[in-house]
């Protein structure tokens, strides 16, 4: 039986483009005489479909479409993934379905049974769960089909308190009583940089101990702040990843099911550092965010630090250098290094930018002040000035000009609220606010890996806001090596501040740092959405009480 | 069987204060001689606890606040909610259960069954259903112990398209078959202007078919966005309320359960306007958020429009007027009427206000954009400009003197993305986020029932931003009550385009509101926390994708 892989690049919502890019695929999968053709979970309406689901015309539009794709299916069978209404007026309202057309025929909806409801997935806030697996027969062979999650029944966790088993069930134990010739998984699985790593394992584990050859869609491309990244595989009995498709990339493939087991693990690297992997999604989520909300052109604060300049390095990569804008807005407080690192930098990238004068306005807004200001003391009020004028100006010319803003907060500053709200925390979306501070120096490294790009002043000055005279980061907070590690531990694993003084981490910092993190809640709440590249970012799959005390 | 009824207001994550308040009310409720004392859902740590159930740490705290409460419990039985681990090792990790506690020991733990995951409730993300509900004897009686949503096996739902049965199970029907003497719910429900009737018609079919007295605590006060309102009630077995217990207030009681079924409904109120309620909710929101954020002094822009004097006056009402400091900050587009009416509302709540200049400002931003305007045209991007101005002094006033600034855009606004990003939306809360602008006008003829507070010129004259000459709100939209009503159906209860047109909504507005609903997506998720009033807030309870396209 020849298998075409379909791994595809959907828009959420847009029903109509997704059903094209199915039928264009079926309709060369035909050409390749395959004689099944498998798409992702939930590919009709893209993932993560969110609250769309609850709107009955959502529903029927999903429905038309499976209509619409049957279509094109005569001599070829069609997995894809869609919603289904749930016939039973007892639970919830749809399942999230695989459905097998063949004939022109929808032949079987098969539903999924483990539905991920934790970190970024509320699938049970919408799907009822299956609780009959059920095989499906294609040209003679037996298929164990499965959507995503149902292959996880068992799972590593990031954190100790967690658990490795979240169901009751494992679909897979039943339906290997079916004797399956092979397990397909239809899935929507997002980008962490441990992600395939977790994956791969949770694969090569179903494979071998069930002795089934084994084949796995993902969908590619960022929905708002989550990134796929595509890696669909074919694996076979010894657990061995026998083809791959491309990563942060749409790929198609054509299989042979009786050639898997003939073959030996692909030479086809499967493996990219962190920091690669982390450089490709945030390139690949800008992009996406870019193409898919209808803007060419993007625009951020040059500073001539390190964040801004990777941000901006990140943005020409995804959308060119001639859409990405720079503004330079110095302060008294800004070096002369700075300013020239910020020119360099947009010479480097080759993209536009210009220099915008925030003196006046600075005096000017002080002087409206003074009535309620009597005392005309500087302090972090004023520090914060600065930093609105500027965000006021990058919207304004976003305004006149519709570049949208790119915000360059990174994942540090976001944990322990450096930073001013409606200042440097505007922007359109969130580029590196799930990459701390010390990645940050490693992916601009990475970028400048052939030549320098990102000057090496902004790489090697001390971080500063520059919002005072002779501000340094490190005044407030530890140096960023210890800072970051404690955030890890305290944010991606949960551990409490007992756990992390026993790691040997200061208590002072652990008490000064922990407590930084709690109490800005307030600020992140109103963070534009941060693309997602580890196991916990901020944004929806982190969900804190604004007004807690803990 | 003396029952004492503790209806308290706790602190999401305070685990301490919390466990103080109920350890008070235990000694209280021992002092009355009360044989049993009922708390609410989660009241050891508040609700809702959000992600600060995935903290080991956190879970070890409620399990010692329990042990704490339990050297209290000597003649008396407790019954309180918190949080407990799963021993088995398949499934989630927590239970959310209601402790018996007895003799100084904990004598059962029964777990929730029904796991609200919809709307603003995300229980399945942390809490694994009940499989088996237990009956539990204290003193000789047979009570059928439930948590919030284990009596909503039906329920009404607002939306068309939504089922009104979301689960397989219904606990009650499996616990009456040990006939219990009394059915027990705590409960942790909170506001919106609708869920009282409905919480009654629940309350009373369950009494009433099972023939059962039923008595039920819910939490009272807010925590960030959630207003909860109390309002615990007894039930005889006619479905009849005996006693009901104080809205929006922290209350206490005593009843005999034995005299439950002698006594005829109670004559106290229990049913408030809409408009009274919408009111109630959000002082109680907005004076809970400020207490339980360590925050005493607001401050917000006064424009002479209805918004703002609608949000000072509950605010005065919360916090009282001294600590209410309004900024007037007219521009050269606002009528000499604003800001006479700004200064009339002023007075009248007697609260502190003062009036900042704005155009010094405003032109030292346009000279210092001249480099990338070159045209000098005034369009949305200058009136913006007004509005980011006003949002940066109000920060820095914020800033400077500690006072929480204040959001006052009102729900219509912010559906249809009227509303400047960083400048009006600025706020560390949104008072009036979920009330259409009919109800702000319903809500201020509300607060003038006795005399004129809010100045009859804000309530008369046309909506307008007065970010250009002679600007209306009818301008670009139609009139509020037409595109209120468009809203609700719209967002409450997510009726299609099609569905719209069909109900009389001429198709031109249909289509315009909709698509401005659509595309504000990325401006709602910058917003501060707002007010949940309605059965369909913007917020956590309504998650759309930012770059969706439908």
């Amino acid at each position: 039986m020849k298998i075409a892989l379909a791994q595809n690049n959907y828009h959420v919502g847009n029903i109509e483009a997704n059903t094209n890019k199915i039928n264009e695929q079926i309709i060369k999968a035909k050409k390749h005489n395959a004689d099944l053709v498998i798409f992702s979970e939930l590919a009709i309406c893209g993932y993560p479909p969110l609250d769309l689901l609850e709107q009955k015309s959502f529903i029927e539009k999903s429905e038309k479409a499976i209509n619409n794709i049957l279509m094109h299916v005569d001599n070829i069978a069609v997995i894809v993934g869609a919603p289904s209404i749930n016939a039973d007026p007892e639970g919830k309202k749809l399942y999230n379905s695989a459905y097998v057309l063949q004939n022109g025929q929808i032949k079987k909806i098969i539903h999924k049974t483990l539905l991920p409801t934790y970190d970024i997935f509320d699938e049970y806030r919408y799907f009822e769960p299956n609780e009959t697996p059920e095989i499906v027969e294609i040209n003679g062979h037996t298929i164990a089909l499965t959507i995503c999650e149902d292959l996880w029944d068992e799972q590593p966790v990031d954190q100790p308190f967690a658990q490795t088993r979240l169901y009751k069930k494992a679909p897979m134990k039943k339906l290997v009583g079916n004797n399956p010739d092979l397990i397909i998984n239809i899935a929507a699985s997002p980008f962490s940089y441990n992600q395939e790593q977790k994956r791969k394992g949770i694969l090569k584990r179903n494979a071998h101990d069930y002795q089934i050859p084994l084949i796995y869609i993902n969908q590619v491309g960022a929905n708002t702040d989550l990134i796929f990244d595509g890696a669909s595989k074919v694996l076979n009995t010894n657990g061995e990843i026998v083809k791959q498709l491309k990563r942060f990339e749409e790929d198609f493939e054509i299989i042979s099911l009786e050639k898997i087991e003939k073959q030996g693990p692909t030479t086809h690297n499967t493996s990219d550092s962190r920091i690669k992997q982390i450089h490709d999604a945030v390139v690949l989520g800008i992009r996406d965010y870019f193409e898919k909300s209808g803007f060419e052109k993007a625009l951020l604060g040059l500073s001539g630090g390190i964040d801004s300049a990777l941000v901006a390095a990140l943005a020409c990569e995804a959308l060119g250098a001639k859409n990405v804008h720079g503004l330079l807005m110095p302060s008294e407080f800004s070096s002369e290094h700075s300013v020239s690192d910020a020119e360099k930098l947009a010479i480097n990238l080759g993209m536009p930018h210009q220099t915008l004068a925030i003196k006046d306005v600075y005096n000017a807004i002080n002087k409206s002040l003074s009535p309620v200001f009597p005392n005309n003391t500087f302090d972090v009020t004023e520090e914060n000035i600065q930093a609105r004028i500027r965000g006021l100006l990058l919207m304004a010319y976003s305004n006149k000009h519709g570049n949208m803003l790119l915000n360059t907060s990174n994942k540090s500053e976001a944990a322990v609220g450096y930073s001013t709200l409606y200042g440097d925390t505007n922007g359109g979306l969130s580029p590196i606010g799930d990459v701390y501070k010390t990645d940050v120096y490693a992916v601009s490294r990475y970028i400048n890996r052939n030549e320098e790009i990102i000057p090496s002043g902004s790489i090697e000055k001390p971080p500063s806001a520059e919002l005072r005279p002779e501000q340094q980061d490190s005044d407030n907070l530890p140096d960023y090596d210890i800072l970051d590690r404690m955030l890890f531990e305290f944010i991606e694993r949960k551990q409490s501040v007992d756990d992390l003084i026993g790691m040997g981490f200061k208590k002072s910092d652990v008490l000064k740092v922990t407590h930084l993190v709690n109490i800005h809640e307030y600020k992140r709440y109103q963070f534009p959405p941060i693309l997602r590249v580890s196991s916990k970012a901020f944004g929806m799959g982190r969900r804190y009480p604004v007004v807690a005390k803990f």
